[in-house]
């Protein structure tokens, strides 16, 4: 067999000897730990957080998951295996603004975004073109606010994607939906939440006459704009700046905002915990 | 006469020829313009702002205001004249955080911030020795919730001071006592407005998850943390940081965002309009 | 006639009553100002720069160049007048690496930036694709190492560009290129000037264990790397980040910092003067 | 015995089973682990670095160190166990420049600096109230050009300190003075290293034109402003910046700069390793 490359994510209370257990057992499968990165809430039985990178001849994920189901149910931890190079597949739905569907596209085409993209989705027609210019299929849905047309892009989805973008995508997806699809939706709000939620952020940023705007990625939830935040940027702005200089300025810090968590979310780095996250 | 420096700040509707009335008359006066910062909301008719400072041999502050009177008055402005080397007498009111009242005397004593300080008033008396070291007057006030002493405060402060910074001061203040005094108030707020208003920003910001906290400095208005905001300041952070953390790195972003404020009202480049500020 | 807006730039030794010519002379032009900047390096006598924008019915270039000649005369300033919506023409040169000129042709598409591009010229043969997509004259030019094709170049550029930039662009141009061409030139060299001249720049940085990278939009001049700065961006990095990963993150900077200088120059924010720019 | 928290540093060759043995041991001795870090420059054979911070009731250092011998002798490996509540004992060199001063004992009576400060020495005698009002002990140094007395510097620190900041120090300590006191002393650069070397690195940035000034944390090593950097701070400025503002600026990265490094030192997080450092 080959070298390969995998990642154990794990999450548990926190408990004496869970990093050595678990340090034993990459030892014993023949790997050799690359990268470590944990985190505890509370050391005296909190939240306990572990990813490690770790590489190995003789090994596949099935069997990893197999053998250390003993370690994983001693903890009663919730932990996976991935191994890097089967990249997830990454669902993207898409309203009229191409800043950060383009963005993705970019760093997808030149390597630095390591994933499969089945699809691209969008109630905006024209950006067939350079979609399939990346080789990538393109589903043209005419999703509005009166028919959202949540049935036919959950059956485009469901089975050939392992979690969603929302690259803006200007409508609110129902309870249902999230709950059918089952997997992680990863949104960019153009606003600082939870300042500025809901709609036209960048004119209530600047009816406040705020001097900082920012972008917030976060996992969608049941309530709008309310999801775990994933990352967050920020840009000074001044008097000067309009509500059509925010949006303008605001396109760069989305595209920032969202690449960082979508980046980090395909490198295993992000825990949903609760109302937080914990991003490695 | 000796060489002085004076500022002209000038608001009002936006006509054609504003400028060139001002330049003229500066230029009559025998004045050299060292810097012209301007804005205007919208050129056919919005609001019009002006900074302009200049050096001249042949003048005082007094005889400019009464010389400039009708250009002011052909264009309905609201304006002064200042002479820079007259500091503005900074009133400091602060409870036991001693980080902001610290940053502002540093700056002071080095000649950093160009202001009198003609006295700091605390609900706090050890930080007595500190200001006495500095040679500024120091007065105790056994202010708390359930008596905030407003009157003492006002009669301290009223004819000796020419604008008053909160320099983390927990009480809010009354509606009355803001008319009683009548000018400028500026407080920073460790959370960045609108998000996180009132108590224990930090604990809030925590709750939410979020991964940048702010700090605001605002003018105090009758809604408590609702004033128009003059800067913010904004510090990245991750699921590391609990709530001592963040007030911990909060510290710096107050500080910063408040001295950014005080040395920008100082230097006369601050323009409260409406919710808003025009800072230069 | 229309409404028009108009840019004037001026650069002249400091002197008494320059404002006040000026914009006595905008007035008398039935002109409104809309925008004013100004900076003197030193009131008694230095270097003075100002940009006013303002609007007019009544006027075109020519007849505002030729009426205030008098003035340009008698303070022996280097001016200009530019009518807004006549965008300048910008020839870019790009070698492989793309990211920047894809960036440039984003917002020239989306209308951020107001520019004319006439062509863009590269040494790598499937940027032609792109380029023409946008509807933009391409011209590939076998330009390496031992035959820059600088006269081919020059042929191509020399009258149908106001300025160049080189968004990444891998060989030194001669000052004989320089000479000929006679107008500004924009280079984009990715690291924080002056650190880090010459060839691979993050291996540089990454030898040297920084904890900050950067980039640098300048003007070229006939020394390698040290025309006079407009624009720099940075990023924090760590012991984490391999020369790839500097690389990849350099991207961004380099990006952000060659839109910033490209987008002021086309504002007419930029003076060159000397080793330094000031940039309104 | 009461619960007591230790930090682990380690520093080997890359070899299979590092962490599984390290965990194990902690395990064994009835520690449970709070954080861990850990980075590897070539998984195949690099250089392998982890910090561990564990909590146990039931070892003290010397024992730890003990037990752990075997371990670390298989991997070839330097390392030291620390307890967290004993603090480390930083001496102070400082010029007539006070702000990093200031900050440093700020931070260290406010609790958030963990360190024992025996000691500040200063060729400045001004700086003795501060000091003592803090106190601490101040000790006059007539040091200067042309007799740097570093003898006498060595007596009062060798045995005293752990290590020693130099929190703007004028004078160049010499190789001698580095290899007699054969500690770690941490410097402070008013310039963004590499660039800017030398006196007066803020002349030299205004002369450059750059839009960008930084400070830089590093270790003194015997090349002048040379040594692995620790920690570097940025600010954006502008043409309007002069010598004297970038000065003014730089105060405040310098004290961010110099505190975060020292904050990263004091908690044993940077391993200095060659020309770069790994900060943790």
């Amino acid at each position: 067999m080959s070298l390969k490359t995998f990642v154990l994510i794990f999450h548990s209370r926190d408990q004496k000897g869970i990093i050595a257990q678990i340090s034993d057992f990459i030892f014993k499968q023949g790997g050799n730990i690359i990268a470590a990165d944990q985190y505890s809430t509370d050391p005296s039985g909190g939240d306990f957080f572990i990813r490690i990178e770790f590489c190995t001849q003789d090994s596949d994920r099935l069997s990893l998951e197999r053998n250390f189901r003993p370690i994983a149910e001693e903890f009663g931890a919730k932990c996976s295996f991935f191994e890097k190079n089967n990249f997830l597949r990454m669902g993207i739905l898409v309203s009229k603004p191409d800043h950060c569907l383009l963005e993705l596209l970019y760093l997808w085409r030149t390597g630095e975004l390591r994933a499969d993209i089945p699809m691209v989705i969008s109630n905006h027609a024209p950006h067939q073109r350079v979609v399939e210019e990346h080789g990538i299929s393109f589903f043209y849905v005419a999703a509005n606010g009166s028919d959202r047309k949540e049935r036919q892009i959950l059956d485009l989805i469901k089975d050939k994607t392992d979690f969603l973008v929302l690259a803006r995508y200007m409508l609110v997806l129902s309870g249902n939906f999230l709950n059918d699809y089952g997997k992680d939706i990863i949104n960019i709000h153009h606003g600082l939440l939870p300042s500025f939620k809901g709609a036209r952020p960048y004119h209530q940023a600047h009816a406040k006459g705020v001097k900082v705007i920012g972008a917030t990625a976060h996992f969608a939830n049941q309530e709008l704009d309310e999801g775990p935040i994933i990352a967050q940027e920020v840009s000074q702005v001044s008097h000067r700046d309009d509500p059509a200089a925010l949006l303008r300025k605001g396109k760069n810090i989305e595209k920032t905002a969202l690449v960082h968590a979508v980046q980090s979310y395909l490198d295993y780095r992000v825990f949903n915990c609760g109302d937080r996250t914990v991003v490695f």
